[in-house]
Formats: C-alpha cells, structure tokens, sequence
C-alpha cells in the first residue's frame, strides 16, 4: 500500500511511483514519526504504550504510523496477550536492515546540530573517542568514490560502465560536486 | 530557525527540541521534499527551475524547502546573474556531510524498493557487482557493532562506559536486537 499524503499545504505526488530508491524509501519509511518509532524499536521497545510514552504521539496519528510501517514490511504486529487482547510490534529482517541509514542520521545530527551536552553519539568504549562512521564497499573495504564506484540503473553489468543517472556522479564524489562558480557569474 | 510544521492531522511536537540526534536532524532536513532538493544538489542541480522540474513541486513548496535548507544552513544562497537578479543554491560544508544518510538511503531503498529494471543501485564499476554498502570506524575500519562500540549521551569519555541511552543498545547490536518472544506470551 502506498498511501498519499496529506503533507503541508498539499498533496504531494506519490513518491512511490518515482524510480529512485531513495524516493520510494521515503515514500515507504521517509515520515518522521515513522522514522522516530524505527528508532525506538532498535531500542527495543514494541509495545503500542511504550512508542506513544516514547514519543508523545496523538494516539491516532501513531496507530496509522504503526500499520504504515506493517504494511511497508518494517514491523511485524503479532499477539503477546490473548486475555486481554493484546498485539506488539517487532522489526522484521528489512526493518533491522533500516539500521544504517539510522545510524548514519546519529552520527550527522551529531556533528552538526547537537544539544548543549553533546547529546547522543557513538563512542569507541576502549578509547571513549568520538566515531565517524563512514560507508564502505563490504566485500572490498574501500570507500564509495569514483571512479571505482557509480550510482547506476538497471540491472545489466555493462550499465556499470555507460549509464550516468542524473544523481549519480555527485553522490559519490570524492572532491567537491561541480558546480557553477557564482563568483564568475558575479564578475 | 525551527519550524513547527503542520504535518498531516496534527501540529506535531518540534522533534528539534528533542536531545536525540536523529529526531533533531530529521526536524531540521527531514521533510522528505528536502531530502530529494538534497540528492538533486548532489547531483549538480542549483537553480530553482531546475530543481522544479526535477521534482515537479510546487513553486511555493519548493520556495519554503530552499529557505529552510538555507536557514539549516545545508545550502547556500547566492546570486550568479545580476541582469536579471538571480539566484543558486549550492550545497555547504554541512550539506555535503549529508552525503551517508543519502547513501545509506540509497542502498536500503535498492535492496527494499526496487523497480522492475532494478533501479539505481551503487556498483563496482571494475567488476559490476552490486555494492552493499556499510558503516565502519573511520578511525579503526572496524564495523559499529557493540560492545566496542555503543551510543552514549554526554561529553565525557567517562560516559562510554556508564550510560546506556534509551536508543542506544539496540542500534549497535551484532544480532537480533533482545525482542519480547511472542510465541512464549501466546503459548
């Protein structure tokens, strides 16, 4: 099910239709609730309570939270009681799977917008240091630059070295992206 | 600046007022328009007609997306015509570092959402093989899994070894994060 919606002053296109993976990963997960209630659940909450105490969600709001994140393969619902009834949420192998891009979200905010105390972070326990994670090749260990690494589309290996998707070249650029020089347009 | 957004039916709490990493992040880029004006940026994309044909949004949408971007300070604006007046919006420093979450967007949304044809996916350009892309110690090349590594909030290095942050354990863990067993409860 993609759901449509209703999204600031509009409704927005269904980004779920959109060829590029990180489109329809947000059309299926992108919603900040959705995106909080992940969170909790690698912490190992389940519990329909304990995400609402968690996160101070309108009940309504985070039941339709929690069925998105069912139907889109995050969360399994599954019953713990059955006097009263009663249902939890466990992650499924796909939403554990959401781990990096969570983790990569940690490690940003950090950086960039962290509280007076330095908030959360990831730390080496033998050294106490401060982590940088940084996203390599598994099976090589390499860092994701060109021109060893491409955004690609389709499925054939020849697409490796002829297509040039229009997000690609940037993304994983070693140096800084090519852009216009404002300072000659200035000039 | 921090925007209260009006986000479906609810006027939802500022996530930036929130200690978490991830939720003050998600405020600050976490609209998911915002997301793909930041994949267009990777992509070499800076004006604003580009941007609207990319993403066929709203004018007035699009507007707001680039003054938040601009005012989280992951773009920057700046003239490049001065007959007649015109403006880009190039990626900062910062908007740069967004780079991991993109990534890791990417490869989740290949591995999860693929189209029929595959969609973009990240290869090894010298064998084609499809990259699984995963976060590591920049300092140690060591993958982020505990106990070596844990979430932790505050500045000290003492802290690595004593506090245990609500979302921390989960996220790091090698296996299967500690769920309730539902098979137990409904035996």
């Amino acid at each position: 099910m993609i759901v449509s919606v209703y999204h600031g002053d509009m409704q927005h296109k269904s980004f779920g239709e959109m060829p590029c993976p990180i489109a329809r990963s947000l059309e299926r997960v992108g919603e900040w609730w959705s995106i909080l209630i992940l969170r909790d659940a690698f912490a190992g909450k389940t519990r329909f309570d304990e995400f609402r105490e968690s996160l101070q969600i309108a009940p309504n709001m985070l039941s339709r939270r929690l069925a998105t994140l069912v139907e889109a393969g995050m969360l399994e619902r599954r019953p713990y009681s059955t006097r009263p009834p009663r249902d939890e949420y466990v992650l499924t192998e796909r939403g554990r799977d959401f781990r990096t891009v969570l983790v990569a979200l940690l490690a940003f905010g950090h950086r960039h917008f962290a509280v007076a105390d330095g908030g959360a972070r990831i730390v080496n326990t033998r050294t106490g240091a401060t982590v940088e994670p940084t996203l390599i090749d598994q099976d090589t260990g390499e860092p994701l630059v060109e021109p060893h690494y491409m955004v690609v589309r389709g499925k054939s290996a020849a697409a490796a070295s002829t297509a040039r998707p229009k997000y690609g070249s940037g993304l994983l650029a070693a140096a800084e992206p090519p852009h216009r020089d404002a300072r000659t347009a200035r000039a």
